[in-house]
């Protein structure tokens, strides 16, 4: 359910890409009870020039690895499920594809179930278990 | 006052993506009771390996035509009006650019009316009628 | 906090592009409680046919050098916030890069404190100060 966009700077090769595109999944997977089919990811890469990013506000030091990570939720969860979520994409992406727990930073917006239609023209998780 | 982001895979015609955004916005006047000239679309084009999008996942089957239409409000609607939104959105887009029910995929999410401005520096919604 | 996502349209040179972004971050500063080293900004140029935008509905007219700033923001502010920011932008960006005030479109969406990670796996804004 969730719609996650991942914005990676530009230039990264596709191994790269891919990797960062699995581990965010499988974070959702283990620490957002996320079910393993439910993946729906756009990859929008930008030029450097184009992510004017503080370099270590709340966090940092950032680098040319930064990624950002934009999750649409379709139902509201915890703030310690959201916390897991942040732990999990942290210590999944420093394994592959080997990005700073400094260059992850996760924006979460949540809408209702009634938002979502995966199609066929219907409000697809009111007609379904949650 | 909906803004509209509607993202197809890459390489489609001229044609094919303005009959999308035509029909988009036809759904939205039709059934979502958006006047005709509340009209503000972009378009993001991706490449196949930049959506990485289940094939079946509550619908399905999804295939190239995969198209995800992000709709953000400006004003509450009820579950009825998104219901009927979904219909009309999956049935224009069946009968032109000829989409498959299938690959249409909707998420909407809902602002205040003080969230807006149309330009001129002002909430433009908080001086028009709603 | 706020994530900012910029929107003109394609082509202008890379200093119009940045005094853009310039501007719509002291506005931020100034009218809407950002703290300077506050800026996490992402630019998306898009083609004059892939921005299909009313020219005169609430506002207006709009020409080529629309601009679309989409602030998602990280914590509530007031009506009267959100108008002083709308006319900080206009009065901004009309006075560098030199865009009309009709060509300025702003949507805020707001999220909860514990929908950030500015990285190192954790809800940044539950443990520092708001």
């Amino acid at each position: 359910m969730p719609l996650v966009r991942i914005t990676p700077q530009a230039g990264k090769p596709p191994d790269y890409r891919r990797a960062l595109a699995d581990n965010v999944h499988q974070a959702l997977v283990e620490c957002f009870a996320v079910p393993p089919t439910d993946r729906f990811q756009t990859l929008h890469e930008l030029a450097a020039e184009a992510m004017i990013i503080d370099r270590d506000y709340l966090g940092g030091p950032r680098s040319a690895d930064f990624v950002l990570i934009e999750i649409t939720a379709g139902r509201p969860r915890s703030t310690v499920q959201k916390q897991a979520l942040y732990r999990c994409l942290s210590e999944r992406l420093q394994a592959s594809p080997g990005i700073s727990p400094a260059d992850v930073m996760v924006v979460i917006s949540t809408t209702q179930s009634e938002d979502w239609s995966f199609g066929h023209g219907i409000a697809s998780l009111l007609t379904q278990p949650a």
